[in-house]
């Protein structure tokens, strides 16, 4: 599956978040990854970051397809993040 | 087609993409919208972007689908933005 997944997380908990996130997918911009996972790192990625986070407060929303080839993506401007592979 | 988009501007040029962008999509977390746009719709709000922005600056990323029923989407914690219809 393709996974886009952004959060707003409060500033003490975003480095953990940060870290979390960039085990598994790519970062693009502030608080946006992006990437590529089984089923089994994307319940592993999630099942870490609802321990990390305070789920009264922060936020995540997440977009998935079932495959890349479902989603275009386009960059307008600079191109932020790397684009090398993660896992 | 339903859109993901996520900007990353300089501060100055922040409130302009901002309300370009609440126009087409609905605002979910700071510098994320998505929406369902025709194709004129997208066109009319990537070329306003692009006048509006630094494109040797600023960095606009998008995720597109043919359909909003080929991607599913999730919170986990706290719902941010605003899901009423924008257009």
């Amino acid at each position: 599956m393709f996974v886009v997944l952004v959060y707003d997380t409060a500033a003490e908990r975003n480095p953990n978040a940060l870290r979390t996130c960039r085990k598994y997918l790519h970062w693009v911009q502030r608080s946006v990854f992006e990437g590529e996972l089984s089923a089994a790192q994307y319940r592993a990625l999630m099942t870490t970051l609802r321990d990390q986070l305070d789920l009264t407060y922060d936020s995540i929303r997440v977009y998935r397809t079932r495959s890349p080839a479902l989603v275009e993506t386009e960059w307008l401007g600079v191109p932020l993040g790397n684009q090398d592979s993660v896992l």
